[in-house]
C-alpha cells in the first residue's frame, strides 16, 4: 500500500464522506445537484479536494431575538432565528409567499405602509430576503496549486475569491440580493411586510435572473478549471486521480442508497413526532 | 543608500502617492478618513503596505442601459450607470431621497404599487440601494506575513477575507444591504420607486446601525493588528518601519497641502463649466 501524506489522507476522508449515505453538515444535508459536475471535476485532480459548496439559493430568514438580560445586541442576527423559506431550486422561487401564508404559523399582514419608530427599533426582528450565489471551498495540496485555482476563479469573474489557511481556496462571486422585507410584530405574533406582494414578485424575478447568471458563471468556471488545471498540457504537475472518478453506474448506485437512507430518516423523524 | 527589494520599492511608491496632493484612483479621489488610523498603523510595519480601502458607504445607483445592438445583456449593471447618491459619512445618510428629488434631474414617482411585467423586464434599469462595509487591501512582504494578517482578520469576524496573488490580502466582512428600490421608466424619464418613503427610512436606519457595527469591527481589527502584528513580542520578524511614521505636524502639513490642491481643482473645474 502506498504511503499517503496528510493531504491525501484528508482527501480520501472527504471523498468517503461525500460518497456515504450520511447527510453532511449543511442544513440541507446533501450536496446541491448543480454543484456535482464541478465538484466531480475538481476531485479528479490528485491535488485538489472540495470541502464545502452551495450552488446558490433564495432564502427568507426571520432574525432571532436580540435582547437577553435586558441588553439589546445591535447588528447581529440574534438567537433563535428561523428560516421561513429556503430553496436551491430555481423552479421553486415563485410562490413562496403564498406557501408561507398558507402555513398559518404566523398571522400575516401583506403590506404595512405606516412604519413607526416604535415598530422598528434596535431590537426589531427583521425578515430578510436574500439571494446568495454559488460558493465553493477547495483544499489544495500546496500553495502553488491554490494560487493557480485562485487565478482561474478571479479570471472568470469570481472577484471575491481568496486563499485562506492551509491552502483552502474560497471561490466567491458578488451577485447578491439582501433585502429587509418586513418584521415580526411581537405583540401580536404577526409577520408584517414593509413591501407589497408585487415588490416581492420583483425580487423573485431578479432572483431568477441571478440564478441564471450564477449558473452561466459556474459553467465558465467549470470550463476554465478543466482547460487550465485538469486537462491542460501546460500543467504537467496536475495529475488525474483515477481512483476518485466515479462511473455512471457507481453514481447511480450511490444516489439510490442515499435516497433510501433519506426516506428512512424522514420516516424515522415522522415516527418521533 | 540601502538597496531596496521589489516590495520595498512598491511600498515607497504607494506611500509617496498617499502622501501626495494628487487625487487617487477612486471615484471620491481621497482616502476615507475613518480608514486613516488603520492605514497608518499597518504602514508602520516594514512588511505591509495598504493598497486600497473603503471605510463603508451607502450608495444609490441607477443601472446603465443593458441593450446594445438590439441584444439585451441580462445580469450586468449595464453601460452608463449613474450614481444617484453616495456617502461615506454616517451623518449624511438621512435625507438623501429629498435631496435627490429636489435636484429635479429626473421626474420622480414616490411609490408604485402596481408593477406590471411590461415595466419590469430583462432590460429594466433598476435603482439599487446598497450598504457596503469596510474593505481593505494590504500588500505583504511574503506569504508568511500575509497568512498572519489573514488569520487576524478572520478571527475578528472578517470572514470573507482572502489572500490573493502576490501576497495581497483582501480584508472583507459581510454586513451588507443590496436592495432594488425602483427603476427608470424610460418612456417618461421618471424614477419610479417600488417602495414607500417610509421603507426607504427603514433602509436608512438599518444602514446607520450597519455603519456603527462596521466601525466597531474596524476598531476590533485595529487593536488586534496592533497587538498581534505590529507591537507583538511574539512576532520578532515584524519590524517597525520608522521612516514611514508621519508626525502630527507632518500630517497637518500634508492635509493642508491636500486641501489647497483640492480647492484649486474645484476652482479649475468651475472655470471650465
Amino acid at each position: 500500500m502506498a504511503v499517503q501524506n496528510a493531504f491525501e489522507q484528508k482527501k480520501r476522508a472527504i471523498l468517503n464522506e461525500i460518497g456515504s449515505a450520511q447527510p453532511d453538515l449543511s442544513p440541507k444535508g446533501t450536496i446541491d445537484e448543480l454543484c456535482l459536475p464541478i465538484i466531480d471535476l475538481i476531485n479528479t485532480s490528485a491535488d485538489m479536494v472540495t470541502t464545502s459548496s452551495c450552488s446558490g439559493r433564495v432564502s427568507v430568514f426571520l432574525e432571532g431575538t436580540k435582547s437577553y438580560n435586558g441588553e439589546v445586541k445591535i447588528g447581529g442576527k440574534g438567537q433563535g432565528g428561523k428560516w421561513l423559506y429556503v430553496t436551491h431550486n430555481r423552479e421553486k422561487v415563485l410562490g413562496w409567499l403564498d406557501d408561507l401564508r398558507s402555513k398559518n404559523e404566523f398571522a400575516f399582514e401583506a403590506f404595512s405602509k405606516q412604519i413607526s419608530s416604535e415598530q422598528v427599533t434596535g431590537s426589531t426582528r427583521y425578515i430578510l430576503y436574500k439571494y446568495e450565489p454559488f460558493i465553493l471551498h477547495v483544499k489544495c495540496r500546496d500553495f502553488e496549486i491554490a494560487s493557480k485555482l485562485y487565478n482561474v476563479a478571479m479570471s472568470c469573474g469570481f472577484r471575491e475569491s481568496g486563499i485562506g489557511s492551509n491552502n483552502l481556496v474560497a471561490i466567491r462571486i458578488n451577485i447578491k440580493l439582501d433585502v429587509p422585507i418586513g418584521y415580526l410584530d411581537e405583540n401580536s405574533d404577526t409577520l408584517r411586510l414593509f413591501v407589497s406582494s408585487e415588490y416581492v414578485g420583483v425580487l423573485d424575478t431578479l432572483s431568477l435572473s441571478k440564478f441564471d447568471e450564477n449558473i452561466r458563471k459556474m459553467h465558465v468556471l467549470y470550463d476554465k478549471i478543466d482547460n487550465e488545471l485538469i486537462n491542460s498540457a501546460s500543467n504537467p504537475n496536475l495529475r488525474i486521480d483515477a481512483a476518485t472518478i466515479e462511473t455512471k453506474e457507481e453514481r447511480r448506485e450511490r444516489k439510490k442508497k442515499q435516497g433510501i437512507e433519506r426516506q428512512r430518516q424522514i420516516k424515522s423523524a415522522q415516527n418521533t413526532l
